[in-house]
């Protein structure tokens, strides 16, 4: 099996509240479980702050190095919501009311209520392709490889759904997790064997406590789900040999 | 009041099992909250994969754009444990037995328990400085301005207490939050008055849920007490003339 391509994407959760540690990130994990599970690696995520100049800058540079660009948070209504029109700046696109998103948010509030808040929320690039909002009618939006979402995890959760059909995936990326109640250090060189003799399958090594007994989750990655076998079958065996008992975890 | 001085610090999440969204990241959230009380602000955080090339890269771009860089992960006994070997390619230090390191980790285990996988484990950059773990033995380290710790938080948390005399704080961040049962869009025009007004104090704003109910938080952040509660009487003042609900989250 020869991998067909290769597909990356990089992730930008933009948000003053994450750099204050006020807000734990979970984003990245919804976006990179995703996004693995449509043949897409993602090379790298970053926290920036509100700042127009860095969002413009950290797309720039990353949208030329990965497939995709995932921005998350600041599409809102209030002043530090600055993501929209950094966007728009970054592909000298006009920030001005878009139609389609308008006509969405109009029909979604009652008559009356569509504020000037609200209707912040529909200016965007112009031009730019809508990402769809089933939970809270504001939609996100993309413009050629740079997708910009909402930073309410909920929110964005219900959102990516509608983006399968956008996104050119690559093989999938598949995965064995095998749970051991022993310690890194017991299983480091039988392991690191492994990894020797099979290099184009990605073996991580992650300790676990789990009834206050301490644990090693072994994860294989690859794209090849008969190399994945090989080593499992290889990790298998150093195991039984070492009397190693394997559990299964939630 | 004037700031003494403003001091600044990135954070790099190193690890495979981030990006593949197998693994939420919580020490961003620990190191920011931390480094924050200490009057240190975090400029940004970048999530990079186990790929030594790359870890080096990141803390030469990004150790000089801020005065202090923390790596997490990558340090423990297994084959993907990387960190060490290229912080010590990074400043061109001989990788290999830290004496300090390796006498502390000799004592921590049984004798004959010690084997090759712990010893791994006091390997780093010769003449690197210790972060001591009170938890399970095995030291962080730190070379100039860099500071690597461990991947697992508990870990991680405990150990970071022990660099607060290392570090050289500035003026600690204050801040103030206010929740608010309303919607962003009701408070967006008050609120950018209030921010237009106040250049110096950074005002977030972040929808919650309470009770199937949708509210605010308004987060004031500056290093002078007096304009935050500038800012908080002036967003009281609408607040009330708007009347919103206040309530106490905990």
């Amino acid at each position: 099996m020869t991998n067909k391509k290769e597909i990356s994407a990089a992730i930008i959760i933009i948000g003053n509240e994450v750099l204050s540690g006020r807000t734990k990130d979970l984003n990245t994990s919804t976006l990179a479980t995703w996004l693995n599970s449509l043949g897409i690696s993602v090379g790298e995520a970053r926290v920036i702050p509100d700042v127009e100049k860095t969002i413009i800058d950290t797309v720039h540079e990353l949208r030329v190095k990965y497939n995709y660009v995932f921005t998350t948070g600041g599409i809102g209504p209030t002043h530090d919501d600055i993501t929209a029109e950094s966007i728009s700046k970054a592909f000298n696109i006009e920030y001005g009311f878009h139609k389609e998103a308008f006509a969405i948010l109009e029909k979604y509030y009652e008559p009356g209520n569509f504020n000037d808040g609200r209707q912040k929320m529909a200016k965007m690039p112009v031009t730019a392709n809508l990402i769809l909002n089933p939970t809270s009618g504001a939609p996100g939006f993309y413009v050629e490889n740079v997708f910009s979402l909402p930073g309410v995890p909920s929110i964005l959760k219900a959102m990516i759904g509608g983006l399968g059909n956008v996104l050119v995936g690559g093989d999938p990326i598949l995965s064995k997790t095998i749970n051991l109640m022993t310690y890194e250090s017991e299983i480091a060189s039988s392991l690191t064997n492994v990894q020797d003799n099979n290099k184009d399958v990605e073996i991580g090594s992650y300790p676990f406590f789990r009834q206050g007994k301490l644990g090693v989750s072994i994860v294989l990655r690859s794209k090849d789900q008969d190399k994945i076998n090989l080593c499992n079958s290889l990790i298998l065996d150093f195991v039984k040999a070492k009397n190693i008992k394997i559990v299964e975890l939630e």
